[in-house]
């Protein structure tokens, strides 16, 4: 017998996960919130019946180990949603883990390199943005986090004293390890709309953030001539307008940017505004791509601040670097979906996911399954089966290569 | 005797007023408040010691009679002041007023053609903008306001029951006033800069308003390919930006625009804007330039939605027609700065004055004085006491043409 994807298996465990947090057509389990850690046990439970050997740590991460292995891929991802978020994000890439290690284990391909299924806490940032796998990896360190609180003011040291959980934290263990595989629903429209089976993440991009801050005059709009304006808001309708012109002219593949939010002050109608803020964002799989878009915001800046007399000052108020994935790996992804005859289109990541944090410490993998009308963090967000059973298959052959090549 | 200006009197005058309401450098009098009521029961004294005859109505609107005349140009303006305002704004005209019919009452030129003096109230729209011109001119029916309530949420009706004041409304006399004029500081830089004495209005800038909708899609700003977005934040961006190019190369004379508000929803750095607005105002002194103003904003919104794959709406939340100013007057303005030898420009004004209500009813004009930084509505507004003196004359002057042709 040669370890096959249950379809059936697969799509009832991805539907009866949905059910626990259910909200309409998507779920609503925030990091450490009563739905989170009962959906969290009940992976660990189904894990158990795989035959893995299962611990959940006072966190919530759940590790289930292959057994009789001493070195093993980890394929995880996290059951955490958003508010109000999709039944697929985050879930998908944990049950992809527990149907491959069951696979192989009821087929008995138990010999060589196992698989370890990991389910992240947090990543979704309810309290810190991927704090199990920043901790598995040891690049948080819990008691610095025990103060931050989630939007509702909850503090995560007290939360995770009520939690009930063990008081143990899983880590990475370097002697075991020898690789990192995560599946995600694309969060975009390519794979859709190009008819592509999966996605195969080269980079996940590095982002860049910007404050522009226009300091101009308070004038009365009626009785204050033009050419004796200093227009905080000009200021920033010219830099963001130009902004965008520029980004779309340069043409780089790959890129995006954002203008999210604005705002002027005081913000009445007759009134000229003294002051606004502007933030710009982008991601860039590059750093030299990151750094040439940052120099033109700061050039736009210094002609839009010409075009309106007031002064503009542009601050980077965050800079996350881009994470390549293992070179080994996306060959193997893309070997595995041409074994399979599947289409593969080569693409960076736009957000951020476990394998971000994980591609620091172990030679790491990232998946893209299709999802329809690219829609995610919301309860529309949807994927047809066969598109998450063929990726299912892709990650169990992947798998297969690298058992072969261990 | 000939009739002069006391330019120590007029000065006293405008600093005795300046202390009912004091606010630092400032005064804050808004309409009905117990300082205004002061203010006004002041004015209304020197009024009756001047000769006047004076009475003050339900609102605080007070009219100071010639007597003995059968025809009387009206000379108004308001002593009411937005919240901290400025010492000069209105209170201005309303002492110009009274010192010019004190000199002409002093100096025995009692007969022929009189000068009325009126304080009108609420001007700055504490409840209603021009309340007690509307009122004066019969444009407002004050029944249909009692419900009108200022930003403190006092109701105009209350708050005239507990006002204490008579219970009579002051209106204009066809018979009796052949014209009206209002002197007020320019509220702007062009006299001060100018080097120039006295301006002259020809018209009340008309005023637009519009708010512009933009309706795209919510979209992760990481996952979402550019060509794929449809960007209500960029929509509204490409569409300010545009206008105030647009604006500034139609090069019309006498416009000025203003984008004074914005804001994106959701509003959050990675998330593509769902929708916006942007509220644009623009004012010209002719309903021709007004139209192409429009125009242009209608044809740059067609523009920009082409641009960011949002749909932009733009609809007109303002129209107040251009008032122009009597064309008599308005040429008696002139000739009576030339008789004292002080230059004079012409200029629109770009904000509405009581002498926007007059003109649809008396042949109206509407002067300038130069004002320090173009600063009104604040604390910070002052003039040169050279400036308000001249200002003074000039009136004084125009009266003495208009008697003179009587």
């Amino acid at each position: 017998m040669t370890a096959s994807i249950n379809a059936d298996r697969l799509m009832a465990d991805l539907r009866d996960l949905a059910d626990i947090g259910k909200d309409r057509t998507g779920v609503h389990r925030p990091a450490l919130s009563p739905e989170d850690l009962e959906a969290r046990r009940w992976i660990a439970g189904r894990m158990e019946e795989a035959g893995l050997s299962v611990s959940m740590d006072r966190l919530g991460t759940t590790v289930g180990r292959f057994p009789g292995v001493s070195q093993a891929v980890i394929i995880g991802s996290h059951t955490d949603t958003v508010p109000h978020g999709g039944w697929l994000d985050g879930a998908l890439g944990v049950v992809y883990g527990l149907e491959v290690a069951r696979a192989l284990l009821e087929a008995g391909e138990t010999d060589g390199l196992g698989v370890d299924v990991v389910n992240f806490q947090d990543e979704e940032g309810t309290f810190v943005p991927c704090l199990g796998s920043g901790i598995f990896f040891g690049e948080i360190d819990l008691e610095s986090m025990h103060s931050r609180s989630d939007a509702q003011g909850r503090v995560l040291g007290n939360v995770l004293k009520d939690a009930g959980t063990a008081d143990l934290l899983h880590s990475v263990d370097p002697a075991r390890h020898v690789g990192y595989l995560e599946a995600h629903i694309e969060q975009g429209p390519r794979l859709e709309n190009g008819g592509i089976g999966v996605g195969v993440v080269g980079s996940i991009v590095g982002i860049r953030r910007f404050k522009a801050t226009a300091e101009g005059r308070e004038d009365h709009a009626g009785t204050t001539p033009m050419n004796l304006r200093r227009d905080a808001g000009a200021a920033l309708l010219h830099l963001g307008s130009e902004v965008h012109r520029r980004f779309h002219a340069l043409g780089y593949p790959d890129t995006v940017w954002n203008t999210g939010s604005i705002g002027f002050s005081p913000g009445a109608p007759n009134v000229v505004p003294k002051s606004g803020e502007l933030i710009i964002e982008f991601r860039a799989p590059s750093v030299d791509t990151l750094d040439s878009m940052e120099a033109e915001i700061r050039d736009a800046g210094e002609w839009a601040a010409g075009q309106s007399g007031a002064g503009i000052t542009i601050d980077r108020t965050a800079d996350v670097a881009p994470t390549p994935m293992d070179a080994g790996m996306v060959e193997a992804l893309r070997q595995a979906a041409r074994d399979l005859q599947i289409a593969v289109l080569d693409l960076p990541s736009g957000a951020g996911h476990d394998a971000m944090v994980a591609a620091r410490h172990l030679p790491s993998g990232l998946m893209f399954t299709p999802c329809i009308n690219g829609r995610s963090h919301t309860i529309e967000e949807d994927a047809h089966e066969a598109d998450i059973i063929r990726g299912c298959q892709v990650m169990l052959q992947v798998i297969r290569r690298l058992r072969a090549t261990a």
